[in-house]
Parts: structure tokens; sequence; C-alpha cells
């Protein structure tokens, strides 16, 4: 447990917002930076046994990655409700079915976010495709062995996406 | 690819700094919030088929999490050295061996941070447990099959956790 002394927020923006908070740990004060998300869903979209997947160029990092669709929770939103509108969003394609495959704490170091996964299946093409107009994908189907040994081989190396995936492949032996 | 127009540093802190970018993507001008991240190491410290892990207070979600050891990368330092360090303050374990296990960037959509993994064995205890003064560690062994099963029924929410202990497990079947 820690004890808050002081807490101040040095950026309020958009996705994030970044507060420095002084805390006592061991009896001892300590600093600690703290990035304040509201949580994402991301989705692991299955046909038979191809996850519907996307090439996304990222900005922080200077390039592309292969990920599983994914997008920040709007204010109340629930993770199931982000997790059906994102995959329609960013695939088009609306899912007739979303199980919950667990959450985590993407990097609770210095950030608050929590990723709740979802399996979606019975996927249906909706008419109109939806993209946010400041986002550039490209949809790619990959089977769950290919995606399997592209996270042993380095080809994907998306935090999120690798959770996902893993776990999915994992419950699938069990 | 995105096209940079403005770049502007709005916090400069210990472990995060952030920056705003106005860029200009599908022909429009978007803002990108970035938070910069010098990037970090998390081992998979192995005796036999037993994991080293950690219970760690995590201030910025308010919980303690079950963890493998990971730290930040200093200004310089080298991925191997990050391990070898962070694995001998964090547990008291030197690694008679570091391997690598693939690398990932933890939240590409508005951070940096590239975590590189490691799998650690040939441990042998050092003498004087260097701890970081500010952290709360507890010293848990878990075995690599227990481990997979609290993945699954969500007892580990530790991203770099799931990401290293899946793909070790993974490796193990192939």
């Amino acid at each position: 447990m820690s004890v808050m002394i002081e807490s101040k927020q040095v950026y309020k923006g958009k996705i994030i917002s970044v507060r420095v908070d002084t805390i006592q740990i061991n009896g001892k004060p300590a600093i600690r930076e703290v990035v304040e998300h509201n949580g994402s869903a991301a989705i692991l979209p299955l046909m038979g046994d191809t996850i519907i997947m996307e090439k996304q160029y990222r900005h922080p990092i200077g390039r592309e990655l292969l990920e599983i669709p994914a997008g920040t929770l709007k204010k109340g939103e629930k993770p199931e409700e982000c997790a059906a509108r994102e995959l329609i969003e960013e695939t088009g394609y609306r899912a007739g079915s979303l199980k919950p495959l667990g959450r985590c704490y993407m990097t609770p170091g210095y950030c608050t976010e929590l990723i709740h996964f979802f399996v979606a299946t019975n996927l249906s093409k909706v008419e109109r495709h939806e993209m946010d107009e400041d986002e550039e994908i490209t949809i790619v189907r990959v089977s769950v062995e290919d995606a399997v040994k592209m996270i042993l081989n380095g080809g994907i190396e998306d935090a999120k996406t690798v959770c996902a995936i893993l776990a999915y492949a994992q419950k699938l032996k069990e």
C-alpha cells in the first residue's frame, strides 16, 4: 500500500492525461508519474480458424504493426459495447457473439489502462464501413496457427495481440 | 505513413515524457498524443519448471499484481544488461544464462515503450539484495503450469507477464 501525499495534473488530453503523485512508500516519499487512460476493448474476431487482423500505421513508433482490432472506451461505455462498436468501425464486421477472454493491465507501472479482451464469432458483413477518418487500416486474414508462429518468430509485436492470440490458442488445447 | 506538421513537448518527466504531434494522415490533419518511454526488459526467471515471480503494489491501479521481474532501460543500457541488473535488484538472483524471448510494443497507439523479453536460467543467489528503496516486492514461486492456469482464470493480469509466460509455454510445446 502507498499513501498519497500530493497529486498534480500536468497534462490533460484527449486519449490520455498525466498526473504526478507524491506518495509515501516504505515510510519514505516517492514520485509516481501516472498516465490516466479510460481503458480499452480488444477483439479476436474469428471466421472458423481465421483471425480478422489489421495492419495499422502507428505514429508513436513510426511503423506499421499487425494487430487485432481494439479501441478506447468512450465515457460510460461498457467494454462489450466498445468491442462491438470498434469491430464494426475497424473491420466492417458485426459480431453475432462476443465472449470475454480475460483482461490485462498493459503497463501498470505508470499507466492505468486496462484492456478487456473478447472473442467475436458469427461475424456478418456490415453494409457501411464507418472507419475513423484519421485511421489507416488494412484488413488481413491470418489463421490461428500462423498467428501463433508469427508471435514466436517476431512477425507480431503488439502486446495486446500477443496476449489475446496466445490465450485463445492455449484455451483451445485445454 | 504520416507526415509530421508540428510536435510539442507538454511534459518532461523521469520515466516518461509526453508530446503532442500534429500529423497529416489520409490528407487531413490529426492530433497524436505520444508518451515517450525508453523501453524496458522483462525476465522470465526459471528454476526448473518454477518461475520466480513477484507481487508488487502498483500505485496507478491501486492494487497488487503478480508479475515477472522487469524494469526500464537506463540511458544507453542494452536490453540484456537491463534484464541482468533488474533480475538481481528485484529478486536477488543472478542469471547464468539470458536468452531472448521476443519483444513487444505495449501500447503502440500512444506510447513508444518496447519491452524486450528474456528467459533467465542457471540462477544463483546474490549475497546482497539491492532492491530499489521505493519498491515493495514480495517474491513468489509459481510453476509454469500453474501460471498458465492463472492467466486463463484471471489470477495474472499483467500484460508483459501474460506475453512472456504464454510465449514460453507455447515454445515448450513445439
